[in-house]
Parts: structure tokens; C-alpha cells; sequence
């Protein structure tokens, strides 16, 4: 474990040069979050950019720890949900802090999940061309993967995600008690990129969860570790590539049929939540590697056996409803953004934390791989 | 002279480490984009965001450039004007630059003025977390001044240029011919920001300019000159500061006030366009300067006969229409964003060619000034 910031907190710093910042992981944190950001960011004001689910849980708590460090802050509420990643509510978040009269030098919090933090983000990456961020992400989703590495977007009509910026947090403050309150479903959901950072490159993780998931999903040390070995998994990759101009695609394990599916059930969270796209995604990598003799059945048949234990869908047929035909499936894929030149990009795995990136992978073996694989 | 790239065309490079670009300075040089661009990035395809009056002068010329360069193009012609500056025009841009179908690697161009550079980069640099861009500004500000340096933004009802991002061209093509056929008010007032390089750190060029500013309005060498020095001057800054966390600022001489009276004629253009706001403002500078004994009387007398020789306001009393009062116009100053801590910083002179950044200047010595210097 690194050094720690305050008793039984855990601290990863994402190392990037100049813009080093550090990811505490600790049980009521939100509490302490005044102290945290007083200590690194001296005499600032904030805006927090919350939704009103997160707000009645934690709002309180955060702006009582802020004045308690001498932090002014204004609070932006937003609706809950993915229909808030939009262009509207960008518009109001940022009018938002301007009319709170921020300077540069100061701070947007996002206290929230993916939607809030990639929102808030984005704000503060072009309010005076770029402000001070504090992500507080409060689900699993974002503890482990939304909030470390600075992606920040919103979705439009063309597609998720494709509008945004990189802009790198000062801090990040994951709260892991404010994920004993998450519906099993997303607490599940969110796990699935837990998963991920063993299968990309780190077995002996991977192993450890097969083990002992039932602690991690429990809480306590099992689920504040299984958070920072992810946290510093990604931030490792992020701090040798931040722009996604190589290795970091990896961190798309999964996500690429995953992303298709979500399109294809219409982003339909009765359906399908991203988490569990990127499951079903992630089982489908690993049996197209088998296909395409990189990668033993044995180890995809454990990745599909532990995400299924846990509850994680891993097979097309495990989504409710109908799907469209292959072909159909395979130009969900095509549009995806990772696709170059109309070649397409893959993340494959010669096995259990072997994944790597495959820029070349014909069109024609994907679609008789995707016809071989749904359901009836 | 820098290196030239074709026969009479003047090459100015922006040294930024990774990302160096080229701006490019000569006659007709839009027809000759094509081969301009394929040559640094070969394959790309790119979207064109234009006005309709530019589009009607210059884009029939650039899109076949483009074609004769087996370079594929899409165009999204927005309405002239300072109101296209919005969060509705970016939005509209960004789903133009998605509908092409375009990747991170692909290329929006800027054809027009400040207002359409600002408005494509700031597009440009969102969508999939930012693509390339390439600047052909067809004003005398643009190729002086917007088009140089990666600031890029909107307007919203807080205020002009408050949202944003940094976003570096690729490229700029500054078409010296295009200028011939803008209004002479247009012209006049980019070449107040021509005027501001002399007067921040280049005396020599500022006397040339007192010297042989009648063969830089009628075109030709003089004019190529005026642009390609303006463009060295402010790429040497840039270079040095991309992000404006210190000398940067230089280059906001003339503008505090000029901001301040751009706000307080409600950015009616039939009153007072941008360049003639920084002309005032750059007159101001420099009596502000002599009242804080940092600048002799003579010096700001000269900059006063210069701008005024060729048509330029330099005085409030030089505004059509009346004005508010000394404390209203303090306090669009002090909303500006230049503003840090609440204490006002501006750029004052020693002189002419000696401009320098001040950041305590007392709001009570403002005042006085402001009131002093208001007609009655």
C-alpha cells in the first residue's frame, strides 16, 4: 500500500509531469474533503456540480467539510442520469460557475458519478479556458475508472462520448463508504471495470477476485484495496500515454462490443448499463482471441465463469429483449471512435492479463465471429 | 525574412515543443491550400467552417484547392457575425464535423474572421477529444492576431470569451490578397492590433509603421510585412508562454480598457468594433502610463498621432454616443478576466516598445483616470 493520508487512507498518485495529482481511497472521506483541498489549493472558491440523488445523500456533508476549511462554495444541481451528459446541460453548468464568479485559479468538484464527473469536467476544462477540477466520485464506476485520467465528454444525437476534452483533476476523493448505498446492480456493474485491470495486465489481481470477491462487494480493506490496485492500474497506463496515442486503448478491453450493444439496446439501462456491456465485451474479447488462436479456452472460460458468479451478464443471449443482426452489430462497431481508417481496432488477449491492441482485425472475421455468437 | 515556403510567400513558424506550426503569409495563398496541407498531413479529410460572405468570396477557391490536393472536403456555413460566437453555433459545428463522418486525425478549417477561428478551433478541440485544425483567416485581426497562439472560445451572456480552450493549428494560411476586398473600417481596426506589436516590445517596427503605414493599407510588400512581423511577434510570445500564466498577458495591452468599452457601447459594432476598442484602450495605456510617471508625455503623445493619423479612435470622447459613468466602466474592468485576486492587473508602458505587465494597480488610481478622461 503507499503512504497513507490520513489513518487507513490509501493515496495513488497519477504521475504526470507538472500535473501530478494524487487519488485518496478511504472510508468517509467526503468529510475530509475541505482539509484535503485546503492543504493542496490554498484560498480557493468552488463550485460543486452534483445531480439531486447524490446531493441528498452528500451534498451536506461536503459543503459543511469545505467551510469548516474556510472554502466558499455554490452548488450547481443537476437531474440525475445519462440525459444530463448533453450539450444543455453543459451550457448550464458552466453558466453556472461563471455566475459563482470563479477565477481560473479556482475549482470545480464534481460529486457524483460518471455522468456528473465527466460532466463537471468538461466544464471546468473550458470555463476561462481551463479551472481547477476535484472529482469526488461517488459509485464504483467512477472511483475506478471515470474519474482517474482526465477524460471528461458529453453524448450528442452521432454518439456517446465523442465530444470533450482531456483535462486532468488536481485531486480525486473516493469515498469508499458512499458506495454502501449503490444498488447491487451498479455496485455489479461498476465492478466489471474492476475486472478489466486484471485482464489487461495484472493476473495475480485477477486471481485475487476470483478469490475473494465477496469481500470486495462486502466492503471494507478487500474493496478499498480491490479500488486502488485498479486506481493505480489506471493511472499507470495514463501516466505513459495520456492522450490515447498508444497503449492507453487498452483500457478499452471490452469496450468495443460493449459500446455496440449498448447502442444496439438503444442505451436502454432497463436493458443494458455500460458496466455490463463492458462484461458481456470483455467475455466476447477473450472467446474472438480463442477464435483467432491467441488465447486459450481455459483462460476464457474463467473470465466468463467469475463474471458470471458475481452476477455479470456474459453472453449476448444473457441481454434481455432482442438484438439486431450481425451486420447491423458490426456498424455499431465501425462507427465506434477507436476505428482508423476504417480499419478496425481491437483489444485482444493472448490470455489472462495479457491483452494487447490489434490495429489490423478484418472486418469479415468480427462479423462471422458476431453470427456465431448471437443468440437465436 | 524567414525561409520562404513558395516564391514571395513569407513562412513564420510557432515553436512549441511537439507541436510547432507554420503560418504561412502571401498572395492567393488560399488557392494553394490543397498542397499546403497535403504536404504536412498527407490523407486527411477535412470539414470547413465558414460565413456565408466569406464563403461566397474565397470558398469556391479553397474547396477546389483542396480537390486539386485529392483532399475530400465538407463545409458548414454559418451566419456572419459576432452572435455565431454561441453555444448554439458550436453545437451546430460540432454536429456538422461529426455528420462528415471525420476522425482525430482529420481536419477542421477555420475560413473567415475571428469569429469563425474562434468558434471552429474551440469545435476542433472538443470533438473526439480533439482534432486537428488549420487556420485560414481572411481579416487583417485574424491573420494578425486571432488566427496565432491557440486561444480559441465563445460568448455567453456573462461575457465575450469566457469559455473556451487552448487548441493549437496545425497550420495557418494567411491569404494576403483576401484583405483587399474588406471594408476599410474592417481593416483599420485589425490594424490597431498591427500597432499593439510595436508598441509592446518592437519601438523599430512601430516607427516603420508611423513611417510607411499608408503602403500597409494599399497592400502589396508593406502589407506582407506588417502581418508576417505581427505574426513573429506574437509566435515569440506564444512560444514562450503558451498558456498566458505570465508574459503572455502582454499581449492584452490596449484591451483592459478596450474590453471595458466594448461592454459599455454593448458591443455594438455600428459604435465600436474590437480593434478600435484596443486603439482607444492602447491610447489610454499609455496616458495611464504617463499618470503613474512610468511613461513620458511625449511617447503616448506619438502613439496618439499614429493611431489617430490613420483613422483610429484614441480617445472615449471618440465613441459615438454616450457613455456610462467612471464607476460602471470600473466595474466591466473589474469583471474582466485579466482580473486576479480582485486586484487589477494591467499592462502599463515605460514607453513606447516598453510595455509591461503591472499587477497591483490601485482601483482608486483607475478611477480618477477613467473620470479625468471622460468626455462631458
Amino acid at each position: 500500500m503507499d503512504a497513507t493520508a490520513a489513518e487507513g487512507t490509501v493515496r495513488v498518485e497519477v504521475d504526470l509531469a507538472g500535473r501530478s495529482y494524487d487519488i485518496l481511497i478511504g472510508d468517509g472521506l467526503i468529510a475530509s474533503c475541505g482539509s484535503e483541498i485546503a492543504r493542496r489549493m490554498p484560498s480557493v472558491r468552488c463550485a460543486i456540480v452534483t445531480d439531486s440523488n447524490v446531493a441528498a445523500a452528500h451534498l451536506a456533508t461536503l459543503v459543511e467539510s469545505l467551510e469548516r476549511a474556510g472554502i466558499e462554495s455554490a452548488t450547481i444541481t443537476l437531474d440525475p442520469g445519462e440525459k444530463t451528459k448533453s450539450f444543455a446541460a453543459l451550457e448550464a453548468v458552466v453558466d453556472g460557475v461563471l455566475g459563482a464568479r470563479l477565477e481560473r485559479g479556482d475549482l470545480v468538484i464534481a460529486l457524483g458519478g460518471g455522468v456528473i464527473g465527466d460532466l463537471a469536467g468538461f466544464a471546468a476544462g473550458i470555463v476561462r479556458r481551463g479551472m481547477g477540477f476535484v472529482q469526488v466520485p461517488t459509485s464504483l464506476l467512477a472511483q475506478v475508472d471515470s474519474s482517474v485520467g482526465g477524460k471528461t465528454g458529453i453524448n450528442t444525437a452521432r454518439g456517446k462520448n465523442l465530444v470533450g476534452l482531456f483535462h486532468q483533476p488536481r485531486l480525486v476523493v473516493a469515498d469508499t463508504a458512499a458506495l454502501d448505498t449503490l444498488p447491487p446492480r451498479e455496485f455489479r456493474a461498476g465492478y466489471a471495470e474492476v475486472v478489466k485491470y486484471g485482464l489487461i495486465d495484472r493476473p495475480d489481481f485477477f486471481a485475487w477476485l476470483e478469490k475473494d470477491w465477496r469481500a470486495v462487494f462486502t466492503g471494507g480493506p478487500a474493496r478499498q484495496r480491490a479500488i486502488a490496485e485498479s486506481c493505480r492500474a489506471k493511472a499507470e497506463i495514463v501516466a505513459r500515454d495520456e492522450l490515447e496515442t498508444g497503449e492507453r486503448a487498452l483500457l478499452n478491453l471490452g469496450h468495443t462490443f460493449g459500446h455496440a450493444l449498448e447502442a444496439a439496446t438503444g442505451y436502454d439501462g432497463a436493458r443494458l448499463v455500460h458496466g455490463e456491456g463492458v462484461a458481456v465485451g470483455m467475455a466476447l474479447a477473450h472467446r474472438f482471441s480463442v477464435r483467432l488462436n491467441q488465447c486459450s479456452a481455459d483462460d476464457a472460460a474463467r473470465v466468463e465463469a467469475h463474471l458470471g458468479e458475481v452476477g455479470l451478464p456474459v453472453r449476448m443471449a444473457d441481454i434481455p429483449g432482442s438484438l439486431p443482426g450481425a451486420e447491423q452489430l458490426l456498424s455499431y462497431i465501425a462507427q465506434d471512435k477507436k476505428v482508423l481508417r476504417g480499419a478496425l481496432t481491437f483489444i485482444l488477449t493472448r490470455g489472462i492479463g495479457r491483452s494487447y491492441i490489434a490495429r489490423d482485425v478484418p472486418a469479415s472475421e468480427v462479423l462471422s465471429f458476431i453470427q456465431e455468437n448471437l443468440p437465436e
